[in-house]
Parts: structure tokens; C-alpha cells; sequence
């Protein structure tokens, strides 16, 4: 059986960024080419990133991605990698498609492009459009309707992108083929609590397709997603053949005994799944015999340390791809605001961490010397701003009282916050975490405010879980726990008037995020979430809380997408809405 | 020819308020038999409201929509109008459709049910669903794959559904199966500036059907559209045979001699755009002759009272519907608060309208002036509370400058306005246009707080328009012109330095305006906008400027879609976004 030798180049490619994508494209070409590959496969939409939204449909990108792309395979061959097979997702146009309506005339298209000896020798785009959840691609793409059989090393070699791999089609196009190996650029983001529906579904379709399956995913954050990697080679008989690592850039490479290529063509007229097939040789011999390397296969992460990475390199990437290099918070010694603060320092370092607390005469003691334990402990910067000067200054107008004199407090604060912020270049960190959200516990304009809200698809009982995994693990490697014992063991208080705690206005946090869970993430309407065992009242007022909230929600900053449903792009409900569950 | 009495009911229907929307098609089918209709149709989604979003995929409210559309149906023959035959838009489910892969088990249906004599007796479901622009049917529902020929005295009704009549399907199945009448249900949003595309749309498929055709429409906001109505009656030969007010509720009765009903069914197995034909046969004789009514044509409205009034309509629905009766807002005597100062008097009533005048030290005169000058002529309440006490206790603990002072002026004003929001009870409003919105020249959590936007999608030269129509109408018609001369006339300024003007910062708006339209709007890359014979320099700026704005817009209230591409639903781009079009 012919040998080949697979790169999968799992990368954080930035959305916009051609001219970085495609030096990401050449540095990884040419460390493919130094690892002895003969076929490099990237992820999805590897030269304009991933998720592009509305600009898929801007002519200018369309025009640059294409001369990228052109750009890209002259410059490989310069490089001296033009004999290695890349394929590089890109934004296409489809020229050759008629005019569909309610779709713009420049069609784009979400395409690889396949890229050897200084030219593209074949495109391929994507033909199941991913449309639910967060994703908008019908909107934003028209499907292709070509799946490419190219053959490098003398074994054919199929193409699916992403979502086409759910479905039936190109599976049963490789079979029909008799391709050997079936690759899959990707722009998969990451969601937690799922079993390992990746290796399952990869497993299935290899051996559907009796053929080496072939998975390669980006990394890095994208405002609202982050993308893990978990890249992925498995056999048809469901070994693994290779597997990345979870959330960081690495080369893949993988050895592989393959079937040679058949003289085997379906007949031109029939088509799997709409789909037509196309056969491109690129190279017909066998590659020369070599010694194969082992197999490189890493677990996939624990399932809070999965979460907390996530959330740290969300972070990381909204901070670093937007211009920003340090981030400020209001640090009030409560879990949200130090599970951030702790976050932001994994992220970006201490020294880019600014911590400000703001004590009002509400504010206990413990809220101070907490916030000081965990800037000693992590070393993040920690100035004090008493409000109650500006506080007095308000009032002296406005003899504010309740909920009105509460949320002045929490604005004032922001308002300082944002000053520094302007004054100093930091990226304000909102600190709500998403039960929080889901019930409208917080001010808008006031906590609520920031470019990046890290834990704001994590319900509070995860935030206590996180905390708790964060400081065992840094006990396990030698290291200082980050967030003080207190802060965990504390009641949790928005120490907005005397004596005040979350569970004078919320359920317990385990109730609260066990309703929040059904009602949120999913979306049982009250009566099943009642028949799940919750108290009626209890569940009525937690439901009527969420409703009522959409609008603090709808202008909230986006966070880091941890769960199966966040609030953002997952979950998109009408601010005007009288449906009530509960009548 | 068989007379027919149609009355096309075009109604306010409320997102989510299933018996509220079951009312008030109660009160319209006692309305139309009143006025002798054999036949009423109601818009697009009558029951649930519309659009609903990711609502549609909740099972409790498909329940909900089904169980409230087998009650109407029995409530409107107990109040003795079971004779009428009445078309309801509600939200079905696919009970007897396959499991589409991608799709919720529930598979929601964009429907409408045909009652009468107490029971449903044809459900259609949209075909075509809408997914561009603000639209995301293909999200949130599954496509049907039937249309009804319905007969009602001796007269073959065919039924499409809203985007359906944007496909050639419909129409070519009307003509086959030799329907007289095709009636369409809406809900379709205004939008300025286009030609008058409803009714020549509305002539082609009744030419192409060889039918008569009724457009009815939704009027009323909904979150960030407003419908208009423009109901439409059109026979085959382009005769406008009835059209509607726009923005009102009304119930349009239009008198229609057809063809009777012919035995051309066309085979069963042809289907029209994918489409099956079914019919069901509710009253097969002719209705006793009649003398019919004159025919009613409102004219459309003039194009800056249009948007005028779309900007009343979208506010006032917000306000109400949300279950807020006034508003607050700063009024700095700038032509932007001005003009939603009097669209909210407008739309609320002046006393439910409360200013807040905030001097600084560098205020104008004017600024003050203006303000009192507005309250005078308009009646709203205006107070005034000045910010510099609490600019001097921010400065004494924060010591900042340049665009940090400038922006912690905007922030305090924001914070008083939000505390008397919380204190009483008002919503607030946010000032800022189209202009200021793309190009960020706004201060985030300052002026830009806010539960509505009345003008975000006025640009700024749309602004002086629409506020001097708004003067010359009140002239017209004998009341006080609202808006003070010294406001329209003077040059824009923030205000937050001595002598600042907006033409510091920005183009002068009538170049901003034209650039913005073309990137925007038109969504051009910069080549296409200089090729328009734009300055480069200038493009490139404005092209940053809006880049870089986009974090602030994703915060910023909602507010009324009146252009072909508002900021919002229609134009969704990554914050994250390193495509620069004058790289």
C-alpha cells in the first residue's frame, strides 16, 4: 500500500487578516514540507478566518480573498513547498452559478481552494450550510454542489468542509470513488459537556466511507466563539491515527498506509447527495517507502480545565486580535469579579491586569481585604476608589432611594472604571456571570459594562466549580492557589445596601441554575420544566425574571460561548414579547 | 360573475400575546360581517405576532399557537360569525412532516389556518422563507410544500404567504388550478426609498396569475421594525381595486365581481415550484347578488412623513408594548434630541415626556435656551440639573483628561438620566443618528444609554430634513412649529470642549452622509467608494472610523428600521475584524 505523510496545520487564523493568514499558510507549509508531508490541510476558511458574518458577502473581500489565494500558490512554489498538496479554506465567488434569488449576485461561497505547483488545482465548496445554533450561513453563503477527489502519492483523496461532514453525501462520494482518505477543514467552536461527538461522528463517517477520516479544526477566539482545535485522524476500523491538542496551534502530522487509487469512477451522472464528483491527478506515483512516524495522540482535557482554557483564551484572543494589551475590572471580592481577575492574569499576565475596587459604606471589610488577597496572590495591580465623595455629589441632585439609589452606586463605579480606561488604553472586563444574566441581577451601565464579559455564559455554580478546580490545580503544580479560601466560602452579596446577599432577590444558586438550565439552554417551556420537579412559584419567578431581562441581555458585551445555548448568537428572542410562560 | 366581499383586517398583533391577538381578530371578523364580508384575511404570524424569532422553536409556544387556533375558531362561530370564512396566521408545527437533519423535532411552520363554521379547515404553511436582510426564517422554521385553493361562494381563493409571492410558484399554481383570488398575508416592514415595490410586485403576480390579488400587512412596531400596512388590492389588469392607509390599523372591504369556480384541477401529481395543490370546497353557490361598495385608495404618504411617522409608530409601539407610558431624555438643545424630543411628544403625548438639561461649563448659552425653547413650543417637561459638582468629585479622586474628560461628562449626564429612569419610572431614550452611530462619535454608557434609539437610523443630514418637514407640516396646519429655528440652524457641537464643533472630528455631514451610504448601505469597498469620486483620504478615515465603531453598536439600544440597511439586524459584521478596506 502506498505510504503518505498527513499535516494537519491546526491553527488560530484571524478574521479579516489575509496577509497574516497567509504567512500563517507559509510558515506551516514549510515546516509541513521540513517534516517530510506531502499533504497540508487547513482549516476552514483559513485565509479570510472564520466566522466572517455579513463581510461573506462584501465584494472587495471576495475579490482579495481570491487574489490571495492565487497569491498564495505562487508564493509556495517561491518558497520552495510548491510540490507539497495544500488545501486552504478561503472566501470564493461562484462565477458559474446562476443568479438565485434573494441571494446577492457575487455569490460567495465558503470554498478550499487546493493549492500545488505554484497554481490551484481545485476548488471545492461547501455544500451543506450550517444554520442553526450560531451559525448564519445560509444568509451568508450559496451551497457548492462539486466534492473533489484529488490524487496525491498515487491515493485518492476526498474533500468535505465542516458541516457537509454531518450528512450522508461525501462520505458515500468517497466510498463510490474508492477514495483512501477523506480530509475536513473545519471551523468548529467549542462547547462544553458534549460527549465526544467529534471522534464519534469522525469514526462513523470513516467507516462509511471505508476510509481514513481526516479532521482539521481551527484555535483561538472570534468575539462570542472559541475554537479548540481537537484536530483528528481515525481509520475506518475507528483507530486513532493522530489527535492535537485542545486550544493551542500545533502541527498535526501523521503517517498513513492507504489504498492505492482505482481506476474506480462512478458514473459522471450520478451524484451522492446532489453532489457531482471531480477527479484531479495531481501526482499519480507512489511517494518514495520511508520509515512512518508514531502515533501522536493527546487526551482530550478534563472537563473543567476544557472550560477554563476556553474561557482564557477567549479572553486572550478578543484582548490581543483587537489592539488591546492590558484589561481593567472593578474587583469587589466576590467570585465573579475574582474568578475574572484570575482568568485576565492566565491570559494576558499580571502585569497587564488592573484591578480597581471601589468601597462604598457598604462594603464590608472582607470585600477589601479579599480583593487584596488575590492581587498579593496573583500580583495584579489594585488601586482603591472610595465612591462615596461622587456618590454624595449625585445625590445632592437627584435624592435617589431603593433600587434607584443601588444601581446609582454600581454606575458610579463604571463611570470611574471607563475613565481609567480611556485615560489608560485597558479593556474594561464586564464580570456578570450568566445566571446573573438570565435573571437581570446586575445594572446596566453599571456592572454590566465592558468590551469583554469572560464568564458570561457560566451559570454561578460553575463559577464556584471553576474557582475551586483553578486553585487545586495550581496546588497540584507547586504553585499559589490564585483566589482567596473567603471569597469561595462567602455568601455571595452585591453589597449595594447593608446586610444585602443575591438570595434576598434569587433562589439558591443550585435551584436557580437547575431551572436555568432547562428553561435557558433547553428551552422547555414552564409546565416541563415543572414536571421536571421544581416548585411552580419558583419556577414562574425565574422564568418571568429571564423575559423581562432581554433588553439588559441585548446590550451586555459579548463573552466567551461555553455552553450548548449561550445569550448571544444562540439564543435570539424578541425584546418586545408578551408571551409569558406562566399564564 | 359571483360578487365577493373581501376585507382585508390590517391589525396591530403583538409578539407573544396569543389571547390579546385572538381579540382583536374576534373584533375584525365581527367588524367585517357588520360590513358584509364573505371573506376577511389577516397578516402574516396574527396569532403569535411577528417576527418571533428563536420563539418559534419553543414547543410550549407551538402548543400554545395550535391550541389558540381551534379556540378562535369555535369562539367566533359561539359569537356568530362562523360564517364568515376567516385566513389566520399562527405558528403550526409539521406534525406529518420527516426529521430534517439540523432541524428541532417540533419543525415550526410559518402558517395560516382557513376558519370557519367552528372549525379549521385548511392549514397552509410559507413555502419561501426569508432569510436575508432581517430576515432568519430558515433558522427558525421549515418550509411548506402545499397551497390551498379554497372556494367560497361559487370563487376559487388561493393563499401564499408573505415572501412566497416573491417566487413564481404561487401565482403559476393560482392560474393552473384557475383560482380567481389570490390572498396574501404579510409581514412585511417599511423601509424608506424604495420605489413603490409592493404594488408593482402585487400587479406581476396578479397579471401572472390572472387573478385578483390582496396584500394585507401588519402595521405597528416591533423591536427595531416597523410595519406599515399599505394593504393592497390589485386586479389582473393592474387595477388598484383597494389600498390601505399606512401605519394604521383599518379594515379595508373590498367589493370584487370573479370568475366562478371552474372544474380545471390540475393533475395531482404536477406541482408548481414545488408546490401541491390542494382544495377544499366551503361554499360552492354563488352569494346573493349585492350593491357593491366604492372603491377605497388611500394615496401613500409623502416620503419624509412616512418616515416621520415610522419613527412615531416604532417608538410609541416600543414604549407601550414594553409596558412603559413616558420617557426620559437629555435635552443638550442640539438638533438630535430636538428632533426625538418631538417624535416622542408625537408619539406619547407631551406630558409623558420628560427632558433633562444638563449644563456643563462649557455648555452654550443656546444650549440652554434651545432646550427651554422646545419645552415651551411642545409642552414636555423640562428640567435642569447641572453636572458640575459631580464632574468636580470624579476629577478630585480621578484626574483625567482630553477624550476621558470629555467622555465623563457624557457618562455623568448618563448616570442622572438612568437614576430618574429608576426613580420614576420613565424609559430612556437614546439620541444619537446614523451618522454618529457608524462613525462612533458617540460616548459609550454616556449619551448612547438608553432602552430605545427613536432616530439610530436617521443619518444626520435625514435629521435637518426631516425636523424642518416637521416644522412646515405644523405651519400647514395652523400649530406651532415644534423645533426652534436656532437648532436647526446652528452648526453641530458635542459640547464637551470650549468650541468644539462636530466638523473637528468629522467630514461635513452632507460628504459623511453620501460616503456612508455608499460603504454602509451599499456595503462598497473603498476602491468602489473613491471610484464614486470621493476624496481617498476621506474614505479611508470614514471607512476606519466605522470599523472601529463596531463594539459601540453592539451595545447601543435598539431603534426603528427606516433604510435599506440599518445597523442591527440587517448588517452583522465581527466586532473582531482585521479586514481594513484601505489596506
Amino acid at each position: 500500500m502506498p505510504q503518505l505523510r498527513l499535516a494537519l496545520a491546526q491553527v488560530n487564523a484571524r478574521v479579516g487578516d489575509l496577509d497574516g493568514n497567509a504567512d500563517l499558510v507559509v510558515e506551516q507549509c514549510l515546516a509541513a514540507q521540513e517534516a517530510g508531508a506531502h499533504l497540508v490541510v487547513f482549516p476552514e476558511m483559513m485565509l479570510t478566518g472564520y466566522p466572517i458574518e455579513d463581510l461573506a458577502m462584501r465584494a472587495s473581500l471576495i475579490r482579495a480573498s481570491r487574489a490571495a489565494a492565487h497569491e498564495l500558490a505562487g508564493r509556495l512554489e517561491r518558497e520552495g513547498c510548491g510540490d507539497l498538496v495544500a488545501v486552504v479554506g478561503f472566501l470564493d465567488r461562484a462565477d458559474g452559478l446562476e443568479d438565485r434569488v434573494g441571494i446577492p449576485k457575487n455569490a460567495p461561497l465558503n470554498s478550499v481552494a487546493v493549492l500545488h505547483g505554484g497554481a490551484i488545482v481545485a476548488r471545492q465548496a461547501k455544500h451543506h450550510l450550517w444554520n442553526y445554533g450560531v451559525g448564519d450561513e445560509i444568509r451568508n453563503f450559496v451551497p457548492g454542489d462539486t466534492i473533489n477527489i484529488i490524487q496525491v502519492g498515487g491515493v485518492d483523496v476526498a474533500i468535505a468542509i465542516c458541516e457537509d461532514l454531518w450528512r450522508d453525501g461525501p462520505s458515500a462520494a468517497a466510498k463510490a470513488a474508492d477514495a483512501a482518505l477523506l480530509v475536513v477543514p473545519n471551523g468548529s467552536p467549542y462547547e462544553a459537556d458534549k460527549d465526544d461527538a467529534r471522534l464519534d461522528l469522525c469514526t462513523q463517517r470513516a467507516r462509511e466511507g471505508d476510509c481514513v477520516l481526516a479532521y482539521v479544526n481551527l484555535v483561538g477566539g472570534q468575539d462570542e466563539l472559541v475554537f479548540d482545535g481537537d484536530s483528528i485522524v481515525v481509520a475506518p476500523d475507528g483507530t486513532v491515527l493522530g489527535r492535537s491538542r485542545q486550544f493551542v496551534s500545533e502541527l498535526l502530522v501523521v503517517d498513513l498506509d492507504l489504498p492505492a487509487a482505482t481506476a474506480t469512477m462512478p458514473d459522471p451522472a450520478e451524484r451522492f447527495g446532489g453532489l457531482a464528483i471531480k477527479r484531479t491527478v495531481i501526482s499519480a506515483d507512489p511517494v518514495p517507502s520511508y520509515e512512518p512516524l508514531e502515533v501522536t495522540e493527546h487526551e482530550r482535557l478534563p472537563r473543567f480545565e476544557e472550560m477554563y482554557r476556553a474561557l482564557v483564551v477567549g479572553l486572550r484572543d478578543y484582548v490581543v486580535k483587537n489592539g488591546f494589551s492590558s484589561v481593567l475590572m472593578g474587583l469587589s471580592g466576590g467570585i465573579d469579579s475574582t474568578l475574572v481577575g484570575t482568568i485576565a492574569v492566565d491570559a494576558l499576565g499580571a502585569e497587564n491586569v488592573f484591578g480597581v475596587s471601589n468601597p462604598s459604606d457598604w462594603s464590608s471589610e472582607h470585600s477589601r481585604s479579599d480583593a487584596a488577597e488575590l492581587a498579593e496572590r496573583t500580583g495584579l495591580r489594585l488601586d482603591t476608589i472610595p465612591i462615596a465623595p461622587i456618590f454624595d455629589a449625585y445625590q445632592q441632585a437627584l435624592k435617589l432611594d431603593g433600587l434607584a439609589e443601588e444601581n446609582l452606586q454600581a454606575r458610579i463605579r463604571a463611570v470611574i472604571w471607563m475613565g481609567l480606561s480611556n485615560q489608560h488604553g485597558h479593556l474594561v472586563l464586564a464580570c456578570g456571570n450568566k445566571s446573573e444574566l438570565a435573571t437581570g441581577y446586575s445594572t446596566i451601565y453599571g456592572d454590566a459594562v465592558g468590551g469583554y464579559a469572560p464568564i458570561k455564559d457560566v451559570p454561578k455554580t460553575l463559577v464556584w466549580e471553576l474557582a475551586r478546580w483553578r486553585n487545586a490545580w495550581a496546588e497540584q503544580h507547586g504553585e499559589t492557589p490564585p483566589i482567596p479560601e473567603n471569597t469561595i466560602s462567602k455568601p455571595p452579596s452585591a453589597e449595594l445596601r447593608p446586610g444585602q446577599l443575591d438570595t434576598d432577590s434569587l433562589p439558591p444558586y443550585d435551584v436557580l441554575d437547575a431551572v436555568l438550565d432547562a428553561y435557558v439552554e433547553r428551552d422547555l417551556g414552564s409546565a416541563d420544566v415543572i414536571a421536571e420537579g421544581f416548585d411552580p412559584a419558583l419556577v414562574a419567578k425565574v422564568v418571568t425574571l429571564v423575559d423581562k431581562a432581554e433588553y439588559k441581555r441585548r446590550q451586555y458585551p459579548p463573552g466567551p460561548k461555553i455552553s450548548r445555548r449561550n445569550f448571544g448568537r444562540d439564543r435570539r428572542v424578541p425584546i418586545t414579547n408578551l408571551w409569558r410562560e406562566d399564564l
